[in-house]
């Protein structure tokens, strides 16, 4: 059983070949500027060179059937048929209220997927051009959407309701959803696994650290908070985004500022964050190398924000789960920032986690950090959100 | 030394005259409608009949001019001339990042209090007003103006920068401020004498919880960080006010509902909090009968979330603290709510506190309402905000 997971943005698609009897990623690519000048694609399998292929690509139904002949190329394919695809699995950003689970995709689920572009204006129209491409090139494959706010589905009403007019939750669906589900669910699964225990005995905070970036709070196996709400914009901050600040702000500078509702979207999304306040990059090795080999001041200051946010979310998780047993850090700067990891955990020794320096200094791989005998554990564990999609299609397509 | 302390509200104006010698609130007063039809001056003295005054107001400057004759009156006053008042301390909410302190009134300080309308426009105007008032009818008294910001003016940078470019920040001054600062001040230093302990061996976390409500980490004597932010819009869900929300809901909203920069300050300001989830009431009393005797969920949801958002914000606090050692719970619904106490503290015992049901049971008194050994100790401290103007008036003119 082999599952495609594919995962759509408005101009580049990634996607994954799995072989779920090993659950072994056969290949991976990445097609880039599609309907752009200068599309190419890019696939890795692992002991081989990279196989590029560059040529136009107008529409993702063409990188799609491009994606599908690279696997099936002779010299740089893994499989010899498209046959062999069993199911494709599509990531898709909003669920809204309806799916809090994956669910095999049908006319009725389409309709609801499009009902969501108004709640996730950039991401579903894409995912949905994934789809409806691949619908028609495999008319036969069973597909099934994943959705990246569904594991926050549990989330209990004084957690996902805002402090706002009740109206406008029923009306418009403003409400915290919080995304990086699949993320949240896999390194959370994997680290009770790793602990030999049960997640149903756990509390754990879920720390997804990347570019984009969201904690969980997860009780019982169950997502019962998140910092991401009805955008992924709330939260800590992020490379380019400005996390939660006083909703003032927003009004205060389309004023003073003279901002359209675009333009201030667009300083809060893309020009805020890390980048923001160190005005060097929303790299996180950009500014690590700024701060501590240049001794650029923003650029520390850059840093001991996010760091700052990260341990008070941790730290108000704790309040709400009653406790904690275990803190995950995962993703790009979860997964290979030591020291990022490091001072967003000094300061919780009160909570009974202290990190082991030498333990901790590891890069993408499953690893405790925390001191051993420490009460509350502190670990690494790389996510692995494709395989969370080709799980959930494998498990409602088999 | 008599001291005279003025809070002075666009249309109202609140006074209190204080005997520092005893600090004994010698006369406490409000003046309703200023500039409204149906002016109004009600002033009470202990053991006394109220004393009201009903006549019109066309300004400040009469009713400040009545004030003084309400202090001096034969028959109801407290003192037999006006040159019995030493100094007037002023409240003003905003002191931007020049006052971190208390400081005498001089034309410098005025302009720059004027310079800060823009980050206070509903409040440094009318406070100016009370101080030009008061200066043009008592011309040889001292003033003092005592910030709403000030106690908070020792934040970190990583506290009180956003993840905003930092332009904008040195522009127009964008960070956080924080709000009440004269009561997180009061209960906090209550908090270390009642304890026995020396202020700045403590981790103190501050809760002034009122239709306004705002909560402060007070480490070694000091601000290190407060939920209300550039505006005191940010932080925990209040009476009318959201607290924090996605960012993006601020436009998504000004889009969908098609709502001006002030509509849409006004749905978040005066239509939301506890006000906007129970469709009831912003006085928590109103839906604390909703929820309890009539068992309307929108009304127990309004608490729940509001109790909530508290515990999360204590949960942070103690992170960014590294520990706690004193929860005080001040101000409306913080001196005279048990229930809402106690749902807060409820989860929090990993932290070593536990809540003492039969102590708890306690309105507006100081009182510890922690179990006896608890390792993190709760306390209701009632909140004098006059008090502390009163001394740092008296500090500053003496």
């Amino acid at each position: 059983m082999k599952v495609l997971v594919i995962n759509c943005g408005s101009s580049s698609l990634k996607y994954q070949l799995i072989d779920m009897s090993t659950e072994e990623s056969l290949a991976q690519g990445l097609v880039e500027r599609i309907g752009i000048e200068g599309s190419v694609l890019t696939q890795k399998v692992e002991g081989r060179e990279k196989y590029i292929v560059k040529q136009p690509m107008k529409d993702h139904k063409i990188a799609i059937k491009l994606v599908l002949d690279a696997l099936v190329d002779k010299e740089n394919g893994v499989i010899s048929s498209m046959d062999e695809i069993n199911a494709v699995g599509h990531r898709v950003v909003h669920g809204g209220e309806k799916y809090n689970s994956s669910v095999i995709i049908t006319d009725e689920v389409k309709k609801y997927i499009e009902e969501c572009f108004k709640l996730a204006p950039l991401h579903n129209p894409a995912n949905m051009i994934g789809i409806l491409a691949c619908e028609e090139l495999m008319p036969n494959t069973k597909m099934v959407a994943v959705f990246d706010t569904a594991f926050h589905g549990t989330m209990p009403e004084e957690a996902y309701l805002y402090a706002l007019p009740y109206d406008l939750y029923k009306k418009h669906g403003i409400r915290k959803y919080g995304f990086h589900g699949t993320s949240h669910k896999y390194v959370s699964q994997k680290v009770a696994e790793v602990m030999g225990k049960d997640i149903k005995d756990l509390k754990i905070i879920t720390c997804h650290l990347g570019n984009g970036a969201s904690l969980a709070a997860i009780k019982n196996g169950v997502s019962i908070d998140t910092s991401m709400g009805f955008t992924p914009l709330e939260g800590v901050a992020m490379g380019t985004r400005s996390g939660a600040i006083d909703p003032a702000i927003v009004t205060f500078l389309m004023k003073e500022e003279n901002l359209t509702i675009e333009e201030v979207n667009d300083l809060l999304n893309k020009q805020s964050g890390v980048l923001g306040i160190s005005g060097i990059s929303s790299d996180f090795r950009d500014i690590e190398d700024a701060a501590f080999k240049e001794g650029v001041h923003r650029a520390k200051l850059a840093l001991s924000i996010f760091e700052y946010k990260v341990r008070a979310t941790i730290g108000s998780y704790a309040a709400i789960m009653g406790g904690v047993d275990a803190i995950v850090f995962t993703a790009g700067v979860g997964e290979n920032g030591p020291e990022t990891r490091e001072s967003i955990l000094k300061g919780l020794e009160f909570l009974g986690v202290e990190v082991d320096t030498e333990k901790n200094n590891v890069r993408g791989k499953v690893r405790e950090i925390s001191k051993d005998g420490c009460k509350v554990k502190a670990f690494v564990i790389p996510t692995n959100e494709e395989l969370v999609i080709a799980r959930d299609t494998l498990e409602l397509t088999k």
